[in-house]
């Protein structure tokens, strides 16, 4: 940890200072520039409270030198994670199409959506039977039964099942019903009990960027996941919060390189939430495969314009067909399988 | 609820958008210009989904005629709604500073906080028992027995108290403890189960914006739990995320304008995580009153560099007094009380 | 231009606000709905201020029904513009790759940068005399003699050239020199005096996005290049402000499929200036071809980290090499040449 | 200069960082921590390119010890600066009000601007013959006969006048007309070309921040000025591009207590383009004031609803009269004259 002191700092700031690093169990080494002095603190950095050395008179800011997350860090694990899902990898050489309906309806709609997810060759389904919804007063998802539904369906069509938890109540009842991911939502990548409670399980858990959460801190969500003993984690970013008015969300697609770079764990793509338009997913799915996104988590319906919530993203099912072509052409110049 | 077609759209597509809205329950009203068509839908705007409007063929936008919000909103109710927290008025004329401790630590710092925040001559006390932290591994709260210090300290100088939920199950347990304020953080402002189950009680709740939420889905997130019952929420602006690095969060004064003209609930602002740093604390709270803001939620720490989170934002004893002054100062100004 | 009105809206109001429509030379049409009243106003929108409209008392809020760009809008002219730039096209099925330094430096460096632009396959080169620097202490590009040396390294090698015009004064001189495309910066998108010269001669222009700039805000930059009668405009996208601090901008890669449903117009990406770092620029790239981008301002440098300013961005000509080789397989994937 | 190398970085990596160090004539002071390696670069950071190090292999993160501003630094002048605007002072003890129309557009409405604005008891006017619009089909301002009227009508009330300029070219006009305060806005305050310029004269610069620059971005633009040599700069916060829809900008209130540490030079707000609507500026003002700021630049008209631009914007004289009154009254509580 460095600490770069106001360029008035008195000789008796910069004592305190070092005095409290020593108290913080870490060595502090004094280098005094023309200009300004620094202080290296040397020593396990994450015991130090860096607010705490900010808070003392004289310190102009506090730099970190170290990573604050551990185990999802590449720093402890070099090579890539694949995640096992009921059978299926996520992360690793093959990259992973997962598609479904928004939320789940009526067992006709999920069986017409299973066998179009597996007929384009997708070998994931995902689906909501419990929405987070912007208003009390619009459909919140059918609830249990919708888990029962989407899972007869899936698994008429072999297909592991994605689906969103946001109450910390209903963990048993996704246990119960076998769900193979736990979907945490954008609204909930800081609802650090649900985290703490995912992490007690083992299923894989999907965590969703939270809306305007940098990198780090998402990093760090995660990492309280993997700290309470769930390590099965999957990142989802899925457009972030902007000035920009003509689409929903701004998909961060320089995430996917940064993610890359700074943890092992697989990286997927949701081009429907970004975008938040039908007519831009095949686009940016492309764009996502090609920047090396280990997957992706699509919204299709068997008829989109009657879909019961966000009807303006879904594909169809001929649509998702057609971009699976492309998104095979594109793994292929790359080097990756679909 | 109106819906501006594409240049290009064929009549086909114009009845079919007809057709929907009457399925819906409402009537649609074309009126064609020379460059585009427009449909007007008139009716019960709350039965109709946007989004299935937009996934039609030919629709450019759809745009809505009345508020998603009700029963928070100022046309439900014009005059300004007083909140009685046990006995302290939040809303209406006399303004509340509510001061406190980032996190509760122990008996003596809790006591000697709630001396400084009595002496000051606030009537509401803040800290936390349960804290949001972005890394697993910093201080997390001391937990239950945390509330009942807080109780016991404020309870000797008959300040009400204020602290956050975080986990659903921990509820009752706060009413146990009779919790005066529940405030829902700014992570969990979309946690909807949550903001569901402190509907159901009539405790006050200070519902804080979401790290990068819009005026309207915070709206949204108040009518959630307004909807299920409980109609005492004060709304608290806490900084938003931002493209800035010279401080933690951006405050948005603008905030408080608006929202007084929306609803008819009271508006609270945090300076202190909104900022950052002590030193813009007084600042940003002689900004927020002056504003005409109905209120203040402000750190203080007997001894700010060593509390055990936060310490760089917390005033001391002798900083809350003078700002206390000027706060009063202000509020003289613009007709209010404090 | 619709025209919603607030809930308590009286009479006389609506009454002044269908006065104010008329005196605008257009025809109120006045709905009232069962909560609101609505006022469409029928005739030439173009002529209508909307703030004025905003201004009046009882008005809620106002909505455009067309849109503000008339010469740059797909609306006007349906087909995909070409752009001839001296021989190379720019728009249509051939992607360009424009690649070249940060800054022109010597005659050496160059050659060097223009041979090795021209063996990885790339028909257009780019370089800056004169570069805005967020400092005024640092290198601000070599000027006008860096034009000479441009124009002689690119020409040996049959490449047009790309250079950046910041101040008006300096146009002529770029005519002189020949140049084949000016570029319009960032920081200058809404210098509007700039646009309005650069619009009355016809040498193609690459107008990037400002820092903040929304789409449609963009497009009106481009409009008042046009509506001075130079129609050769080129959309880059260059990565916008963020919250996120992992890398310098973050690349909206969603604005490509918004600009090419918008405009006739060729978009293109500049992957170096958005991530800011060498190892993300394959990766961006990738990305931006696949979702549909006519081309890329790629930075390059025979040694990059030794580069007079942006050294961490740059490409070395073997990873500009390697990169045209993936480019071509996703272009060819999508139909496209390259 | 702090350089933090990554944790796999090897010896030669290390030696080859140190050398570049040397090569850039600062002195490698090398710290190797248990898991990372930290270089200090000891010597003037401000020949050092911060890219060029972050190019080199093996390197994480650069970071800057020392502020890159340095005339308008409060480092290297801690009292405060008032600068003399034709006999008006801007800083110091005394508010300044500066109002008066968006727009010059007819002797009358000056005069009447004129005289609200003294009437008012301000003691300097704003107004604008060169506008920049988002749209070249609207008004662009009447020009340089704008400048005649304005001077004519602000002088017969002894008002030092303020206006903004736009191209390069016209600084003469605008010298010969006796401009008081040059007014540089938000789409120049990057315009590096015209800063220099008005570097070069002495009249007193308004700079108005960027869209959404930095407020290190925004010091280092008033350093180009003052590197030119023209020290009588004045920072104009007037809102930064956010998320959020419920108004045009946000102002950002907390910039005036960080630029209150970092520069001696004065710091005003402009709460007219801030919220863009009449009825959010007394707020606006207010908290501006109670903030700290050293004055504000406020839109009136004689007549709102039919100004020529910016019509949902403007006060009234009545109004302009009771802001007034309460921005005293907060002077006079924080210990300021207004």
């Amino acid at each position: 940890m460095i600490i770069i002191l106001r360029s008035q700092a008195a000789d008796e700031e910069i004592h305190a200072v070092e005095q409290r690093i020593r108290d913080m169990g870490l060595e502090p080494h004094v280098s005094k520039g023309i200009q300004r002095t620094v202080i290296g603190a040397i020593g396990d950095e994450s015991k130090v409270d860096k607010e705490a050395l900010e808070a003392l008179n004289g310190v102009e800011k506090v730099v970190r030198v170290m990573k604050p997350y551990k185990i999802v860090s590449r720093d402890s694990h070099n090579a890539e994670t694949v995640i096992d899902v009921s059978g299926v990898p996520i992360g690793g050489n093959t990259i992973q199409i997962i598609a479904g309906p928004c939320s789940v309806e009526t067992p006709e709609q999920m069986e017409q959506s299973a066998k179009a997810v597996a007929e384009a060759g997708c070998r994931l389904m995902r689906g909501g039977a419990f929405k987070p919804r912007t208003s009390p007063y619009t459909f919140q998802g059918v609830g249990v039964e919708g888990l029962e539904m989407f899972q007869k369906a899936a698994k008429a069509h072999h297909l592991p099942i994605v689906t969103e938890l946001m109450d910390v109540r209903m963990l048993d009842t996704f246990l119960e019903h076998n769900v193979d991911v736990i979907q945490i939502g954008t609204r909930n990548m800081q609802n650090f009990d649900l985290l703490k409670e995912v992490g007690k399980v083992h299923t894989p858990v999907i965590l969703k960027r939270g809306m305007s959460a940098t990198i780090s801190e998402w990093l760090m969500a995660a990492e309280y996941i993997a700290a309470s003993g769930n390590h099965n984690i999957i990142f989802c970013e899925r457009g972030v919060r902007s000035f920009e008015t003509a689409y929903r969300n701004m998909l961060d697609v320089t995430a996917i390189s940064v993610l890359k770079r700074e943890t092992h764990l697989p990286v997927i793509i949701d081009p429907s939430h970004a975008g938040g338009k039908a007519w831009m997913v095949p686009s940016l799915s492309r764009a996502a495969i090609a920047a090396g996104a280990d997957g992706l988590l699509i919204e299709i319906h068997p008829r989109p314009t009657e879909a019961w919530c966000d009807a303006d993203q879904a594909l169809s099912p001929n649509q998702l067909n057609e971009l699976m072509v492309e998104l095979k052409g594109i793994a292929q110049v790359i080097g990756r399988d679909l």
